[in-house]
């Protein structure tokens, strides 16, 4: 999505250690006419699929999720990082692994939300190595559910997550691919699609 | 606003010790048609005010504050629970109680993101005692910005929180008071507003 992309070459900076800071407009201040255009792309691709519900994680997916579902007419549920001590039979849980903050969450969706009726569009901000769309992944198939698609705003193609969740067959698209990034001259340079 | 509390007696559930769960359309599922006529109503709301930004809380502040935006044509910013170790001289910090979770959380804002050109109305889903609003005033004013108003879904008006934040004279609007509760009955009352 060249919208996206060249916002990123403008506005995105690029730290040490693989680093894409984009929260001048993606997820810390966020560019609400920006999302509506990333939110009109997702129905561009996914709009064949008989989506019923969109599925992200907190915190920086739900305002991307909900200005997309908004061209979908479907609601959003977001899945909660949780203290272990609130987990109970009443959710699907999962482990996620954060490399961002080195440790490993409990994320929970209540089942009174997902349910094997419903065909499921996860949407998150950021693909890396995919442990949290993993996570994701994994919430849906416990409620026998049907991932249609994940609609990712901003991919890291260097990084391995990418290759991984299209390998198991997942309809996967990413607004924008990063394939490298240069810290030195502040170059990013985009996978063409 | 009647739809709001239409919605509220319908899917609400009332549960000991005065806990109000609505997260079948508010806060864990997110119906996005509802937020659109709530975004409507807080822009009949502070229509006349200049602002030029919204400022929420994560999680379950985004949504809202996201739809919302689309009435003001303004971006949002959501404050971040922090870890203590991530706070730097960069971002404004504050300190929050969650009755909820029984703890104190440190929460942040990046100085990029508010400054004291702003004119700020703050979005959340839920005031009961305030602890979390008076969290962001403080981080508006540190920033010296001003607050133009403070927008609320669901407000409980038998907790101390809305009368300490009208009490100092800030343009507060919640959409819903909830006066009282039943848990016997699963009776809910309503402020005439």
């Amino acid at each position: 999505m060249k919208l996206l992309e060249e916002r990123i070459q403008k506005d995105g900076i690029i730290k040490e250690g693989n680093v894409l800071k984009v929260d001048s407009f993606l997820n810390h201040q966020m560019d609400i006419h920006l999302f509506n255009k990333m939110g009109q792309e997702f129905k561009r691709l996914f709009g064949d699929k008989p989506i019923n519900k969109i599925l992200t994680i907190e915190a920086s997916g739900i305002g991307i999720a909900c200005i997309a579902a908004q061209h979908f007419n479907v609601p959003v549920v977001f899945a909660k990082k949780a203290q272990s001590i609130n987990i109970d039979g009443e959710v699907y849980a999962t482990k996620i692994e954060s490399f961002t903050h080195k440790k490993t969450y409990d994320v929970i969706v209540s089942k009174k939300y997902i349910s094997s009726e419903d065909h499921i569009l996860i949407i998150d901000d950021f693909l890396a190595n995919g442990c949290a769309l993993n996570g994701l992944i994994d919430l849906v198939q416990s409620a026998g559910a049907t991932v249609e698609g994940i609609g990712i705003a901003i991919e890291k193609g260097f990084q391995a997550g990418g290759k991984l969740i299209r390998s198991k067959g997942v309809h996967l698209e990413s607004l924008a691919i990063v394939e490298s990034m240069d810290t030195t001259t502040g170059t990013i340079k985009f996978r063409p699609q």
